[in-house]
């Protein structure tokens, strides 16, 4: 038991899909999906499909095996052969009678099985990092509105810039989980059966004929609720690395948010709270933003796993490559397994986050009206002259009071706009309330 | 200049669609796109947009420029600020008549034209890549049908396994490529314009309503030859990691081909070898495989670039962040700029490769048929048993000859199959015809 | 248990000493070895301190804990507060008669614990790689004495280049491991003792003075078998970085060998062998360098976990970052894992490594001699000219007789040298056999 | 001309020691230092190293060309062998005279003198990196006295922990930018001369013995102000990874202060602000941190450079790789192009940093003094017990005031502290201001 997740809080609870129990329940089914295609086709009995299906433990709607192995048995017995097919297979024939046991594995290779498992166990992955960030979405977009027109400081380089409002900021949050949850559902995710070489030999030997072995390819592949690939993948990564790509692409969305989070909880800023922070025993005063703080270190791994996987695929040489395809497994599961965590927290934390509008409002006002200057600039510089503006907030910026200095210039300059227009902050949003509707829309109408 | 190329060769002469001054050339067509979109709006007057075109050199039909600005002038004024935008702004400014000025840069803020320079620059980078990695492709599929039927060994863990074709190899390759093309080619490349905090609130103040100020981004979109954008994404940076990952797929794809082709030309196994062969001085027999060589240092540094893409991404904090954006630049133009050189040399390979058909079938012969071991395996075992078969495949590879052994087997047992049947592995390629004839028609049918 | 090791067959059995129940007696031992400095420097009660070793389970020679925590239990309680540390604090309290209860984690923050734990576990790790290692560079040496004149090809950019021995193969292999031995022993492994914000505020408070707490941090250091640190590094990371990158490095050694030993095994060259090769089910006939293929599985992982250590120290930002730190405990347990369980497998594979040295040399004589070219032009180009050598290499290079083309040579000009000589490898391998020895002797020297 | 630093701000102006007229420069330098070897045994005519140095240019004491070479023209010539240094050979020797000809290059591969070239560019880099981050160093080391006893608020999780002071910061910056200075201050930095299979059969056929073949190489490494190697590190590659750690190692220092600098210098926070904001055209008010943001863009794209070099390092197979060598150049110099920008602009950062004392310490103090509640804890507890210092927590935490809930308590139950004592944060920072001494004893000790 090397990880049961002591050093990685952001998963502990909400990675059972990826863990090896998962992956050794695929495995089986994959090798159930191989046997039950040959029935599909007409090759095996009925009865070594059956037969397998109860030997093995494949009892459920989904095929999902209750095959009662032990991961750790299998783990080590995988070490020699360098991969957990090889005694797999051995394991499983013996559970077979023997006039059923040709049919399990049957022309195909461990990579068959591996691939096609791995396809499974991300499916059921992504079911569930898709639930969580499209409800996160929801909760963020439904805030969004309540918060439409609270007006915030945007802040660029760390500093105060122009008005905001709350509203889109939590706006901005939801289309970039929702945007990342679309494209894992769009991801592709197909089996794989190419027999050790990629070309389907075996099967070809096996079934008579090249239009059967494809039809035992399409049989599989449906047995194992995957898209059949156009041609085997063995050494065409793509779709390993297009998952991982959109894996981390949904962490880099939840890792935005979560920064935006523990800056804007900060002792200084205080807009934003966990729901329920995270507490400190030697100091009570403390409300840490736990959650945004582990999803951040997701966020932080993430990126140089997905690496890890496109160096896999470009280093996947000959027919099955000497290292490359061995390096892409626990890599895959560690980015489902942030991706679980991460999306589970982001889902939380939208849901009980502490929005302080008031205090945003007052931290907006800091600077007496000057977060407006790029305003006054556009309103006034034609009217004024350049110069006049400049003198205004330099001035403003030194302490004199701004609306004074304003007001000043309007009335010198008999010019027809009020003070407290142009230093409103609501009056320089933007179409922010736009973008806030448009993503109320677009979930709407999800 | 402190890069000219001399450290990458592999991008050496390809890469002018991403050099600094194609950056500055692309920042100055966003800055007239800008007042041309002001322009398109019936806000500036058509002599300030045409003076803007004549006085800082936007002149071809692409609206690219031809400013004639000094890149390391410009590199040099952009340290105070940290962007180049903001000293370009000034000599842009400086070129233009007094009445006009108002309409440079008005109302934006570096990143938009930045970001909608960076799409600029990328959207004709890919045009390159993509030609390059189609014209591979078909060079591929072109001489994959020349090798249709000739038998080859396919490799898995460095060891024959069973046999191939090089029909189905090259096939292999050229789907990678063309899928990594097809990637790219769907890509959404979108402009940016969002104002300082992404509210779009200048371009209301100087429009006077939400709409135009969407007019606004809808025409500088156009002019920018871009998609629109659905909402700002200065700080959802998905546009940029999306960009970078079908960039390291590509490269990925590109890395695939490049090591089979070095492996391949191995002194011992010599079944490719490149047209031109790069010399050595002290060793004028050897004929590197110097483009592989190339593509695969291209397709060993792509996967951490990207990496760091997403990193930036995750840490898009605020409404720009304190540091990653500037970390994109650099990094994007880099995977541009190895997408660019490696494609090149990857259609170049594709073109010239010589194989060695006679070769691979020789590497083949090397194990005197017990290749097809898994042949025997899959016909004799229901036949004459499992002990029989191992028996055979032992005998043989502690050096007996496998035809007699097998041809023993055959008449003990009465078996209606023949020796030359059973080891001849062009009957043991499975769907590889297939596969190769299916690539074909997917290449014309494009 | 999410991870068994499964997924991870390169450390299967090989990575007890970084499981989740090590960290969380290394957590405990830290505890400990706080209760025990403060009785060092006299303030706790030896009552408590035996009691804490009673109660908690830190029994053996080590103060490791045999504390009988439930891993799953620390690790669901971590959750909350974002960190192990948190729960098991209470955990161990809960343990203790109330009268000392006090003694346990005071003063100290999570990091001080979790921080000087993970060097403990990396301390106990370390011990096993570099014995491994070492082993493996014996054996390796030791072979190299063996072959230190069998000759072999040196390979460029995947060509023949020159001669070279296997000795200086095999020597070179064993200084790499021995170079990265090294540096990992010289690691210094500093204990964490700074309080909540770095200051040993808490420990001055507590024990009435700066000069006793640092007698406090010391004691602690003492305790934990650690390096005392010359100040808190709770956010100057290289403690870990360090580490990393020699952890990194050590498996970038055994990339290297694996890297040479999965080529040198190819069915066409067939330099080496395993010494029991993985099989295949399937295809009986084959020999995987299973070994080698899982330590380069290792190795191509480990760099990019090493940098996202480094992206945590560059983020360290505050006086305890807001996701960074939380994000090296799994890399780093990922990152001795690897070391772990790759450094087993370089020892076993230097042990049982079958070299062939005939098939070496015939690899070699492949080019019928044109292996000399370099040779053949230091010394006859003087004598004869450059043409003349070049038109010799050019036609042995289209197939003429190599040999009968120098004789001629060598007739011709009356060049008192013979082809035997000038065409004997062995006679044209520099130093190798100095490496050779001196490796010898450096590693008997140790 | 692809990069003149438009894209890199962080390091325009200050990259002048890699740019790749440095790298020729060294090339010529490392070619010269062989023929200048050849001189130092005694095999090249004094003529022909005299020569070489008039005629390719090597002009200055430091043995440094002044060549003419054109890099563009080089650049170009070293596509078709893939390094550079192929056609460099040939431009030199065809400005040598014919009798000297044979002196270039003698012997050599191009590995041998990239390798060197590399070598003496980094070790130039280095002085200038090192010389500024020592200065940087002294500049904190001198502020952190004039702060030493400021208070400040020690940020975990980013929420106030603790008091803390300016100094000590301060000194932690400085400590780990000197640590990082002094790593790289100690690196090997080894001249390569292996000849085409690292065994120096070249050499030894050229001299005559391997004892002046190692002479030769000894003098080289002389030549070229390098160390000289062990053995040839030709596919050995730490010391091109511990260089590259090193300087990752320096910009994850530079990073983490940037990263605080970024952090404090929030418009909400504003204890720092850079000596000379970068300004904002559209938002006059604006000071940007913006030396700090271009320190991290660096922070955050080196850690992954870095790692390149590794994986560089562990596919370094056969006796030259068919990639990995070549992706490692321009790696290595974008690693120290970044470390000479970051460090020139942290030593400006340092210098002319204002730091705002007053600021620090009303932050701190908004929090009405609970910030010190763990000192509370400690000092309370075990007078009045833990329930009712936590109700003094929890109501001050709700709004009451601290110093009255704190005086009844003391009141109440007789003891003799003060609160003022209590709650006074400078009487609750360690040992803060002893490591702020020991960072300036360490300092000058120097």
């Amino acid at each position: 038991m090397i990880d049961e997740g002591l050093l990685a809080p952001v998963a502990r609870g909400h990675d059972g899909p990826v863990a090896d129990s998962a992956f050794l329940d695929a495995l089986v089914s994959a090798e159930y999906g191989l046997v039950a295609a040959y029935g599909d086709i007409g090759l095996a009995p009925a009865d070594a499909v059956d037969t397998f299906a109860h030997a093995c433990g494949v009892a459920d709607r989904d095929g999902r095996s209750a095959s009662g192995l032990d991961v750790g048995q299998v783990a080590d017995a995988a070490v020699a052969g360098g991969n957990p097919v090889i005694p797999l297979v051995g394991m499983l024939r013996e559970r077979m009678p023997r006039e059923h046991r040709v049919w399990v594995h049957r022309g195909a290779t461990s990579q068959d099985i591996l691939d096609s498992a791995i396809m499974m166990v991300a499916r059921d992955a992504l079911t569930q990092v898709c639930a969580s960030l499209t409800e996160a979405a929801e909760h963020l977009t439904q805030r969004a509105h309540t918060h439409r027109d609270d007006v915030a400081a945007a802040r660029t380089l760390t500093q105060h810039a122009v008005p905001t409002t709350i509203g889109l900021r939590l706006t901005t949050w939801a289309r970039g989980l929702q945007h990342a949850a679309d494209r894992l559902a769009a991801l592709e995710l197909p089996a794989q059966l190419g027999g050790a070489g990629g070309t389907l030999a075996s099967f070809v030997e096996i079934t008579g004929s090249a239009d059967r072995a494809q039809d035992l390819a399409s049989a599989f592949a449906a047995r194992a609720g995957a898209v059949e690939a156009v041609a085997p993948w063995h050494v065409t990564r793509w779709p390993v690395t297009e998952l991982g790509d959109a894996l981390v692409a949904a962490l880099d969305a939840m890792g935005k948010l979560a920064g935006d989070i523990t800056t804007l909880s900060r002792t200084e800023i205080a807009e934003v709270a966990e729901g329920s922070g995270g507490g400190s025993s030697a100091m009570p005063q403390k409300q840490n933003p736990t959650e945004a703080v582990l999803i951040r270190s997701a966020a932080l791994r993430a990126p140089n796993l997905s690496a890890t996987l496109h160096l896999a695929s470009a280093f996947a040489v000959d027919e099955r490559p000497d290292g490359a395809w061995h390096a892409e497994w626990p890599t895959l599961r560690d980015l489902l397994r942030l991706a679980l965590g991460a999306s589970w927290h982001v889902s939380n934390l939208a849901r009980h986050l502490r929005v302080d509008a008031e205090r945003a409002a007052m931290n907006l006002a800091r600077s007496g009206g000057l977060v407006l200057s790029e305003r006054l600039s556009l309103v006034l510089k034609p009217l004024i002259g350049a110069d006049a503006v400049t003198a205004i907030v330099t001035a403003a910026s030194a302490g004199d009071d701004l609306r004074s200095l304003v007001q000043d210039a309007l009335t010198r300059h008999n010019i027809d706009r009020t003070v407290d227009d142009l230093l409103d902050p609501a009056a320089y949003t933007g179409i922010a309330a736009e973008l806030v509707d448009r993503g109320r829309d677009t979930e709407e109408s999800r």
